[in-house]
């Protein structure tokens, strides 16, 4: 059922490294976004898809992690990702595609949990990365998707009533994120 | 299976305006929203359900249908949508939300089809829906997701050569929707 899908489908930022994800599962990851839904199905976004761990070793130092976790700089060497889909923008066929952007993401993460991945969108990124990939000038970094086997335990608390939104993690190490509720988010029903 | 319901996820235009949509079922599909990651966390996107036929006569003319097909305007009477879930940014909280906006659509267009549901997201909105709504000024509609029992049937093509991405309708009233191939969205595999 498609509501446990989305519930198990978290933000994991700790994986079991040694597990590889190999390239076909990644294609079929992403063909997953090439059959979302597209504004004025342009379909703009492309994907560098990185899994050999030599590659990984490349990525990982662009990447800023957690912003709300300012003791934990990063995942450490054997909890890092094993893979990594990065989306890019072809601004020769649109400016932006910001909620393509979401959609892609959203289908490719669902599809990851369905098989026992899981995964983090990363969008601070250093302009380096584009350079290291050896992309072409039209082509525009814009969110880097960290997969692998996900090694924490996420879970949803009720967001407190001081509106706190950021993500914590207690000291069994589990982390824990605030969602608003239901009554907060529906402003109106009919007029 | 997760790439059955991504496969089912089209956009649907045309409904059988008959089949109410009942408000429990709705806030459902707001919830699959509410649980699905946002950027910082920090959960901008608020929404209005609306399912009650006076109140779907007034949302309607503020919308703007399909523009690829210009000898076809809107879903006629007896074909419009039976709810709507217009999702809204709260600016008090974020200036934008539009990888978030992406992610909570795609969640409820998933859940959608799960039940036998589809729908459209509609971007082109008249500024005075808002008015309509008595939404306050804080309040900024990103876009409505139009909601029915689909009453027509939308393939996948793959995208010829010259790259036109233009939806159409065959002599029989299929929608066709062609689609970019992995082999062109996928630029790089490693390093």
């Amino acid at each position: 059922m498609l509501r446990d899908l989305v519930k198990r489908t978290r933000t994991y930022r700790r994986f079991y490294q040694e597990e590889a994800i190999d390239t076909s599962t990644l294609h079929e990851l992403v063909d997953l976004a090439r059959l979302a839904g597209s504004a004025r199905n342009v379909q703009p976004l492309k994907y560098v898809v990185i899994n050999e761990p030599s590659a990984c070793v490349t990525i990982f130092p662009h990447l800023g992690w957690a912003g709300y976790l300012p003791d934990w700089p990063c995942p450490g060497e054997g909890e890092r990702p094993s893979a990594y889909i990065i989306c890019v923008l072809d601004t020769t066929i649109a400016s932006e595609a910001d909620c393509d952007l979401g959609i892609a993401t959203q289908n490719i993460l669902l599809g990851a949990t369905e098989i026992g991945l899981g995964g983090c969108r990363i969008a601070s990124i250093s302009p380096k990365l584009h350079n290291d990939l050896d992309l072409s000038d039209h082509l525009k970094i814009l969110l880097v998707l960290a997969l692998g086997k996900p090694k924490e335990q996420v879970v949803i608390d009720a967001m407190d009533q001081d509106g706190d939104c950021q993500y914590w993690r207690d000291q069994d190490q589990i982390h824990h994120v605030p969602k608003r509720s239901l009554e907060d988010i529906i402003i109106k029903t009919d007029l």
